[in-house]
């Protein structure tokens, strides 16, 4: 039988080394996140069906992985069968909607504010392409039941704080709060129903330019001069000024005050921008919005905001919350590219051994003696060509090597 | 609307507690076994649906979350619909099946032998019992490549160490060869058809006793007589003489060894005995097999034996495997049983805060002056009632306070 043994398309074995990296940048992130208050919780990777097709997940609910139903449930002879009749549940799209059930569920067993951390696989059916995965680590930390922009500081400093013990320097926070481009649009004379499409445009602005803005607003059937008009508004504002334009002080106050005192605990060490094109693609968002970007590719990193009507969908009683996620797979991908390679825990040593003249007990002995002085020891059958074997062991990432003939440690790194 | 938001059936959310234990037991037992020569790999949770049912994981099969086609893969109106039509991918029940593809997929770049560790969720949808759940995770260790059974020995102590380090004592491994049985039910004047459905019944010898092991093999239409001196036989097997009850020196030999030389390595920590009804449910064990059972209780906390076949199923050629796998939930069960509480990384600290009284920037400053001396910190708006809320942060884990106007930490364990 001729099988095919390659993981799920689009999904990734990780070899020992791919591991060790991915772990020590979870662990790193995970000590920072610690020391800034925040919890481990976790969650199944499988929903209830309703529950992911019903929530504001936009193009991510074409996504879901569905589980098909089991047993008595699956009736197959049912005409006209749909979807709905087959799964009843589904593979999480995101951590963001299972932590807000989780709130929801749990919410009298936990702390006010609540500051939950997470680092989980999330799975997406995408059209595979380059660099996209259909499985993926997501790894967020959120505040729920905090209304004030305390919040939003605590989140971006700790954010900024993880990207700095790995290593990430001088990259920049974007923020903006969404109901600023809704004000400024809607002072322009657009409608309520513009506010959607228009900032669907603007959220590109960086990526293909203000021109190529215009004409797709303008495409879309708006009227040039208005939307020429609203453009230079929102290449003017200023956070200064953004009163002028018609922001009230409430929305305005805060995002003056979260920008100036995450830049002062910033030190110089990232800095942090109002962006007003700034939107974040989720439908949920509902006041401060942010971004981080590396130096130089201006590759983004981590994204979140403010959600604060999505947990009262499921219990009816508004709860503020506002999260922010990093993107593991790219910042792995920004590490492997510079050549990182995390601390090990200790020396791995090959203990080589012949059975013809070496005992299993001596050799055993041996290798326990060498794990109580601290180091990594495997156990590996000598083969006939000592130097070629050398050359693997190194290959596979040992440090050093031990022989009963020699009866002591030798060194791998010979350059 | 109402909405559900309880887990999935059969499955948990993980409460900040529970994951400190969980990540915890995690470290312990992942530090020894590196220690040990083992190198952590990671796999997709989902596996191609064929590799699935075509595995040899006996009632396993029944129990498998089958994942929806999904665009134009999915035709629902074909007739005589079937599962088969309608999944491509499943969720795994176990860390092996996964394993050994990962190794047919991969072995270019691992090295000889390779000595895999892996923890990881897996999924079976079971009738739901007490302590049964759909989704658990798993802690194995797995020698491929390494036919000499330098990897029992090796397999057997790092579980042992690993069971050590999170303080289990006294606890016994069984081992016993598979083939050993069947020898002897052959030598016996039985047919190799009777083999399975006898060793099934003798592997609950100590559950129901030796009578109703007679009875229940003698139910199923075997003649008495015949069976009682075969019970008889496998009650007076003893380690040193298994060759005079017709088994081959190659079989009892290693046995042997494995047993003399863990119970040095043991050093009175824990015991290993020959136990010759152990027969350990999966079908595609073909040698040595062996478990872990708890002081007291007699619980099973984990389980293994070699697989030699499995592997060369995809790949063609045969390639020896060895695999020692720790029930994790038990583990976590039984020190959550003994109130065993996690070292914690540092002091928790909350930092009470009224906006009317302390800037912003006054409490994110001292916050992150508190982390800097090593603390766990949370800023927490500060309620009218200093008593109740300091009863509340106590019961959420914190260890101290820090208010502006006492302008120090004070300790919660009033007690």
């Amino acid at each position: 039988m001729k099988v095919n043994v390659n993981p799920v398309k689009g999904m990734r074995d990780f070899l020992p080394a791919d591991v060790r990296l991915r772990e020590y940048v979870k662990s790193t992130i995970t000590a920072v996140y610690e020391k800034q208050g925040f919890s481990l919780i976790d969650t199944p990777a499988l929903e209830n069906i309703e529950m992911l097709t019903n929530s504001e997940g936009g193009d991510n609910l074409q996504l879901i992985f569905k589980v098909l139903k089991r047993g008595e449930k699956l009736q197959l002879t049912k005409p006209d069968l749909t979807e709905d009749d087959l799964a009843d549940l589904g593979l999480r799209y995101d951590l963001t909607l299972p932590l807000t059930r989780f709130y929801a569920s749990n919410k009298d067993k936990l702390p006010t504010p609540f500051k939950a951390m997470q680092i989980g696989t999330v799975y997406r059916a995408e059209r595979q392409q380059k660099g996209r995965y259909r499985a993926f680590t997501q790894c967020d930390i959120d505040v729920i039941s905090e209304a004030g922009h305390i919040a939003e500081c605590e989140l971006i400093h700790s954010t900024a704080k993880a990207l700095m013990a790995l290593e990430f320097k001088s990259f920049k926070v974007k923020i903006s709060d969404r109901r600023i481009l809704s004000a400024v649009i809607l002072s322009a004379g657009f409608a309520q129903d513009n506010i959607a499409s228009i900032c669907t445009t603007l959220d590109k602005a960086d990526k293909i330019g203000w021109e190529q803005v215009e004409s797709e607003i303008v495409a879309s059937g708006l009227e040039q001069s208005k939307v020429q008009s609203l453009l230079n508004t929102i290449r003017g504002l200023n956070i200064d000024s953004l009163e002028d334009q018609g922001v009230a002080n409430d929305i305005s106050g805060p995002l003056q005050e979260v920008i100036s005192i995450v830049s002062a605990q910033a030190k110089g060490n990232y800095e942090i921008v109002f962006t007003p094109t700034l939107v974040r693609g989720m439908g949920y968002y509902t006041g401060m919005v942010f971004e981080i970007e590396t130096e130089g590719l201006g590759l983004s990193v981590a994204g979140g905001g403010r959600y604060d009507n999505m947990i009262g969908k499921w219990i009816g009683t508004k709860v503020p919350a506002v999260g922010f996620s990093i993107g593991f797979e790219r910042i792995i991908l920004l590490l492997q590219e510079r050549g990182f390679t995390p601390p090990q825990q200790g020396k791995r040593i090959a203990v080589l051994y012949n059975l013809e003249h070496d005992s299993l007990t001596q050799v055993l002995e041996l290798a326990e003696q060498l794990r109580d002085q601290g180091y990594l020891v495997s156990t590996i059958p000598a083969r006939n060509k000592l130097g070629k074997q050398l050359d693997q062991i190194e290959s596979d990432g040992f440090d050093g090597y031990y022989t009963f003939a020699k009866g002591e440690i030798s060194s791998l790194t010979r350059s």
